[in-house]
Parts: C-alpha cells; sequence; structure tokens
C-alpha cells in the first residue's frame, strides 16, 4: 500500500501558529536570566443542551461547536438519531447550546457522577460502559505499513504538540491518511472535538483509526468503541482494564508506538504485518516532542 | 544547604514491586513475537461522605482513605474544621466512607458542574476559585539549591512512574527531602491522596514545596494553593491560566526541571539562587521516564 505522508491530505489539520490558542509569557530561566515562551491557553466553555447548562470545559477554545457536539455524543446525552436543529457559540459569554428537536434524557444521565482515570472525571462512566454492550467493531484490516506511514506523518506534523508542548493530540485516521487531527488540553476535549466533526459531517467510522499521544485508558478505549471506531493507536502506554476492554469488545489496541516499535494487546486478529520493522528508522530521541503529562 | 537524597528519607515511598497496583500481561510486539509487560491497574473507588455518594474515581488502589479525605478537601466538600469521626473502607465494595461529627454542604458543591483541564473534570471549579479568595501564601525562601536535590532524589526514586509507566507522581517536599511520593493513573488521584495524608496528620503546608511529574494547569496551581502550599514545581510544561492564577495568588511556579534547566514564570521573589546551574549534571535522554501522556 501507498505510503501517504502528505501534510496537505489533513481534513483538519493543527494550527501552531493560531495566536489564540497560545499566550507569550516572561519569567526567568535557571541563571536567572529572563526567559519568553509561549504556554497553552486554557479557556472555559459552557456547553449546554436546550437550555440546560451541562458542563463547563477548559479548552484551547479552537472547534468549540465540535466539542459541545462530541462532549454530548460520548457522555450518551445526545444519541446519533437525535436531531440537532442548531449549535449557537457565542464567543464573549464563552458558551455553546446544542439545540435538538427533542428533548434528552441527561438528567438522569447527570445523577450518575462518576470520575475516571486519566483526564475525564464527570464522565458518566455507567452509562458508558452500558453503552458497550450493543457494540459490535467491524472486522477491518489494520496494515502495519499504514500504522508505520501514519507514526511517520502524524509525528511531522507541525503541532501545539510540538511547539508549545503541554497539550494532548488526538487524530482519526483512514488507512495511511490522517484525516483529523484535533489537540486539547485535556485527552477528553480532542476525542470530543473528533466525535462531533464525525457527528456533524456523519462520518462512517468503521474503516477508522483513533491515534492519541495520550495513555490507553478504560477511558480512550470506551470512548473509542463508543464512537465506533475498531482500532487505537498511541506512542504512550496502557492500563489494565484499558487492555481488559479491549479484549472484551474486539478492539484492536496498539501502544508504544515509537520508531519500529510497537505492542499489540488486543485485536491482533486485524493486524496485516504487511511492512518489515528493520526497515523503519528509529525516532530522534525525544524527538522534539513536549509530553503533556 | 546541605544536600539530602537518601531514599530512606521518604515517609511515604512509591512501591513498584507491588502485586496489586500492575498487572502481567502479553501481547505481541511489531515483529509478532510475544512480549510480556506488566500495566498500571485502574480500579473504580466510589467516595462516600456520611453515606450520600459523592463520585467513583479510578484509581490504582493504594491509599484510599487518603484519595477519599484529600478529594473531599480539596472540594471543599469537607472543610478544614470539620471532624472526621471515621473512615471505612470496604476492598470487595471498592467503597470508602468519610465520616463527619456534623453535616456538611456538599450538595450544593455538587450542583455546580465544572469540567477543569487536564486531569480533574468534576471538579468543582467555581468554589475552587472563590476559595483562593481567602488564601495567602507564606515567603517560604526556596533554595534552588533544594530545587536541584529535590529532583535528583525524585527522579531516581523506583516509582511505577519509572517502571510501568503512564502514570502521574505529585511529591511533598520540605527543603531538600521529598516527604511523601504518591501516584495515581489521575494526577488530581496523585495531589489528593497528599491533601488527605496532610488534612490527616495535621501537616503544616506552609514550608513545603509541590512537585508533580504532570503538567502546571489552572487546576494544578489552585490545588496546591487551596492546599495552602506555597510553591509548586514540574519538569512539564505550564498553561496560560496556572500561570495567571500562580501570579494573582503568589505561588512560587517552576516548570520545564530537566537537568541544570528550569523555568521560573511566578512567585520568582521566593528563589533564593545558591546553586550554580553550571555544576549540575544534565539528565541522560529520557532519564529512563515513561511519561503520563
Amino acid at each position: 500500500m501507498a505510503r501517504l505522508d502528505d501534510l496537505s491530505s489533513y481534513l483538519i489539520a493543527p494550527d501552531p501558529a493560531a495566536d489564540r490558542l497560545t499566550r507569550a509569557v516572561t519569567g526567568t530561566d535557571q541563571t536567572g536570566a529572563p526567559i519568553d515562551l509561549r504556554v497553552i491557553e486554557e479557556r472555559p466553555l459552557t456547553i449546554y443542551l436546550n437550555g440546560q447548562e451541562i458542563v463547563t470545559a477548559m479548552t484551547i477554545g479552537d472547534y468549540p461547536r465540535y466539542l459541545a457536539l462530541g462532549f454530548l455524543r460520548n457522555q450518551g446525552m445526545l444519541r446519533a438519531d437525535d436531531t440537532v436543529t442548531g449549535i449557537d457559540y457565542d464567543e464573549e459569554l464563552e458558551t455553546v447550546v446544542v439545540r435538538t428537536a427533542s428533548k434528552t434524557t441527561f438528567e438522569d444521565k447527570l445523577r450518575k457522577k462518576t470520575r475516571t482515570s486519566g483526564c475525564a472525571v464527570g464522565t458518566v462512566f455507567g452509562d458508558m460502559m452500558e453503552g458497550l454492550a450493543g457494540v459490535t467493531l467491524p472486522d477491518m484490516p489494520l496494515r502495519t505499513s499504514d500504522l508505520y506511514a501514519l507514526a511517520a506523518t502524524i509525528n511531522r506534523t507541525p503541532s501545539l504538540y510540538l511547539s508549545a508542548g503541554a497539550i494532548h493530540g488526538t487524530v482519526l485516521c483512514q488507512g495511511a491518511r490522517p484525516l483529523v487531527y484535533m489537540e486539547d488540553v485535556g485527552r477528553h476535549n480532542a476525542v470530543d472535538k473528533i466525535a462531533g466533526w464525525m457527528h456533524h459531517h456523519k462520518v462512517e467510522a468503521g474503516d477508522k483509526l483513533l491515534y492519541t499521544t495520550g495513555r490507553l485508558t478504560s477511558e480512550m478505549v470506551i470512548k473509542t468503541a463508543l464512537m465506533g471506531i475498531p482500532a487505537l493507536a498511541s506512542r504512550s502506554g496502557f492500563t489494565a482494564w484499558g487492555v481488559e476492554i479491549a479484549r472484551e469488545i474486539g478492539l484492536t489496541l496498539i501502544g508504544r508506538m515509537k520508531g519500529q516499535r510497537f505492542v499489540c494487546l488486543a485485536g491482533e486478529d486485524r493486524l496485516i504485518r504487511d511492512a518489515d520493522p528493520a526497515a523503519i528508522p528509529d525516532e530522534p530521541a525525544r524527538a522534539g516532542r513536549k509530553a503533556a503529562t
């Protein structure tokens, strides 16, 4: 399969140059000398569903409509068949209102207060787990040549992750092509923005792979499965429950992807090992990456 | 000041060898060969306050009592002057019940649903911000020689962070001495466990420093200030709002601490630059560290 790593192939790529996403600050370095850096913005965004305040997310502030839509989808407050009649974003008030044709069941959902690991305290976890019962993920072939091509492209894509650090990135991919690369201060926001984009554009999920800079926690695995995406890959590590859930629902879980190395802990059957790992160059140390720890 | 980096100086050190905290899993590597690894556990822990269910946290499962106590403290659901009459942990039910002499005001708190960046969705953020109004942080002198000594000790302390990765560490420090080193899947849990330990043992906060492996987000800055700790240091990066809040409340904020390098973006006035950065050895590349991204 042809390696496709033209950055222009992105439908949405990060915009590290956007002024609004970072702020210039001055401090002192270890010698006491003044030092200028650009640090990531965090802005509150309050999400409403039909006039009911649901949550205030801290976000870098790009794609507020996709974030709101994806958050409500991933929380099960908005169903695939709910008709969204409008999404109103007010930059000054820092609010997004998602309007649906019919009322939703969010109030019951909010009664369950669950705090998940990593970056999703407040996720309605009980519901997410229940939601998995109906999920079956398709047998999409997953070529290791595509995996390596994706990692190579994503790792050299100009991003806030590379330029400012302290941020998470999540990329929706198809074959060897990264389609939508979202970044945010919270991993959950980056994933929710992708879910919102997919919902808005009615994008097929069964032939996609989700790549994340973050850990493969139970929450990431569950969200990926709920989105209908059969494969999740990361350069970072695993948690035991993330692995357990991936194995139960048949999601292909690949972690510690660096250079030629990777580990597959679930859904091995989807892998088509058509690439020679020995032919893949190792990453330069750290590859200029600043992890969002 | 004497450099103090004897690991035995910890009151609580990580226990990477504890079976309960990691699980052995087998997968395949990039060549298709089987590979065994140990991955971090995530366990649900449901926290009750006087018989009222508050939240279910995902945690590695050590120090459940400190986690419950610290969570309730940092959420403002438990005040410094509330008398804790008992903390009952049931390992089988995975629950902790914190009992107080008088009723608390948690229900009002829970009405405010706020989702913060990084790892604290669900944090009652409005209250945390309000809580800052009363906070004044003492003028503790902060020696750069102590900072370097702490980093050297913490970076070579055997931990899950070093052995399994995909985890966050937070260390309560005094002078050049790391006192309590907590780790967890979520940064907020590690901080809450320290807050719980401090509350339980009535530990003075004004002469302490908090070191974290994680990002210096608004949430980390606010929690540190609410705990009464005047300084927060990290090997990771900053967010703009974290810097802004630290400057407003006069908290010393130090980030990007690696080898001889660090950046101070707030509370510079506490720094006593008594160490020669040039004399500090640089870290070996990655220093075997696995970031919990």
